[in-house]
């Protein structure tokens, strides 16, 4: 992906996702609301938050950690955003605590990949899930990262196990607010 | 550095730093002023643009390429901004090409360093010239990278012998678009 792609998640009473449930698993949670809006936006320019809802922002744009290895292996292997029968989705907004920040390219790598796998887990859930990474950071937004993953129902239990596995990690012990949601659609297309 | 700073750059009528020059060296050049001042604000909210003059933003934040052994090397070495005897500054703002930005982590680093030997060249400049490096590309903005640069009168030669160092290499070929500004301030403190 070369052009970075500026997101929104928009949380209250509209889009197409019903939020079947947000969980606070670490830190802050986040406030309940009924539907969920995935836009693509431009950058720089933000929507107001929907009435009585909230709205998180990110970009999707370059690797940050992933080699050429790593990108061709995924590549092979993964599926887009929005396939019809993929009708379940996950939002997990993530913020690390400073002390991740504080490291130096080489030490978060190592943590992430060498110690704890992130990439080779995520690689065996694919093609099932599939998965979109936006960075907050630099936005100034109140989590770091947004995680969307979709999937069909048929691999609820495949998410969950993964989702497992990368909490049990040593990068998981650097994440000091992490927020769990659960979305569902009814009709096919996409969100 | 861990916590983001969000940094603007309001070139116009004001601002401790007078602008000498402002030069197009790839690409679209950038409207003629007169001062700039640096401008460290909060994340997400920005200023409006000088009247007749231009904004540029960026954030500094954690380190995107470097390891742990240079960043020690390089933490042992270098100034600060702000010192009273740097009266120059030079921005310099960087878009790179989007074969640049479809690489993976390690093809880039490659190029950055194994190849171009960026960090080791500043290095060799430290702590004559102080410098902070603004990441842009996430928030939309028109260049990838923002660098500010502060040195004193005795050290313009090292600076431009720098400069023409890092322009030789092959990171450079990967630069679309940039601008070479240079700045003076009469007075003793912070810019």
């Amino acid at each position: 992906m070369t052009a970075p792609v500026t997101v929104e998640l928009l949380a209250g009473s509209e889009g197409p996702w019903r939020i079947a449930s947000i969980s606070a698993r670490t830190g802050e949670g986040l406030p309940a609301a009924g539907r969920l809006a995935m836009r693509e936006g431009t950058a720089g320019e933000a929507s107001a938050p929907p009435r009585g809802g909230w709205r998180l922002r990110g970009v999707a744009g370059h690797l940050r950690y992933t080699t050429r290895s790593e990108a061709t292996a995924l590549a092979a292997r993964q599926g887009g955003l929005g396939r019809p029968h993929a009708r379940l989705a996950a939002l997990i907004p993530i913020r690390k605590c400073a002390a991740w920040w504080s490291l130096a390219q080489d030490e978060r790598r190592a943590i992430m990949e060498a110690r704890s796998k992130h990439i080779a887990i995520g690689r065996e859930y694919l093609p099932a899930i599939a998965r979109r990474l936006h960075h907050a950071r630099d936005l100034g937004e109140p989590f770091d990262f947004l995680t969307w993953f979709e999937y069909a129902h048929g691999h609820a239990a495949a998410f969950d196990d993964m989702l497992e596995r990368l909490r049990a990690t040593e990068e998981w012990r650097l994440v000091d607010r992490e927020v769990d949601i659960r979305l569902t659609r009814e009709t096919a297309g996409l969100g």
